[in-house]
């Protein structure tokens, strides 16, 4: 009889646990992540706005990504990129990071256009730094997962922050 | 010698994907999701310009709800608002949504000023919809936990679209 009770009440729990929640006819959702995989362990910021904000206020460098969900070669070079412990490190360590899928308003941001895969470094004093770009002349920001140690050597670049002017 | 030898190459996978990722000093960090826990059936844009893009090309009313994660009345009204379906139904169906913790440089978006929690509705047409409102006058987009029966109410009026000029 107990054993009944405790059977029904484990029943009615996980009714009510499953009730609980919206779930979409299409079926249960994974949430969306703000890394979209470029780095679950790194501190993302939402905006353009934001990490702008954070990098003023923390004096680091910001790493803006541009990519898009549906391009192989920002599918590809996502893979290399969040496998690259030393990449992450450095990012988590000494960068503000944001990928976005889609551009901004601001037109600093695509210096020589708007495709993706896309890195650009913006320095604390909110200058874009057109100055650090990749290999490929036809698409100056432009990344391959073969690229990552100049992307190291890049990164390392927009660490030497430009002198503001005080 | 065979146990062994299977011991031995399980140390070694589970070591390499120990080794494999990149986890900060402080220990291993949950992902930050989009839906910074206001829905996490949702399909929630990332920024301002992504979601007015939505809005248009799918002709739903966008939803931006501006909040703050140490702001206690944010938290409370997040809260009631995950755990309500019929809300969470009719936004993952009828409307495109986006939550912020960082100000946009529109003004629009603030017709009383920049305060949180603050639910704006915006028109397909790319209007803000300052006339609908909650029921505080001295911050008039502002809701409690208690006003989601008007939130659902102000929700009905915003999926009646505005005319679009033609």
């Amino acid at each position: 009889m107990i054993k009944v009770t405790l059977l029904v009440l484990l029943v009615l729990v996980t009714v009510s646990s499953t009730l609980g929640k919206y779930i979409p006819k299409t079926g249960k959702r994974i949430p969306q992540t703000l890394s979209r995989g470029w780095g679950d362990q790194l501190i993302w910021a939402q905006t353009y706005e934001e990490a702008l904000y954070w990098s003023r206020s923390r004096n680091k460098p910001l790493m803006v990504i541009f990519h898009l969900e549906d391009c192989p070669h920002s599918q590809a070079l996502k893979k290399a990129f969040s496998d690259d412990n030393e990449i992450q490190k450095m990012l988590d360590e000494d960068f503000i990071v944001l990928n976005l899928v889609y551009e901004t308003t601001d037109k600093h941001l695509s210096p020589d256009g708007q495709y993706v895969p896309r890195i650009i470094f913006v320095d604390p004093s909110m200058t874009v730094r057109a100055d650090i770009n990749g290999r490929y002349s036809n698409r100056m920001y432009a990344y391959e997962p073969s690229d990552l140690k100049l992307l190291m050597t890049n990164m390392k670049k927009a660490k030497k922050l430009l002198k503001s002017e005080l």
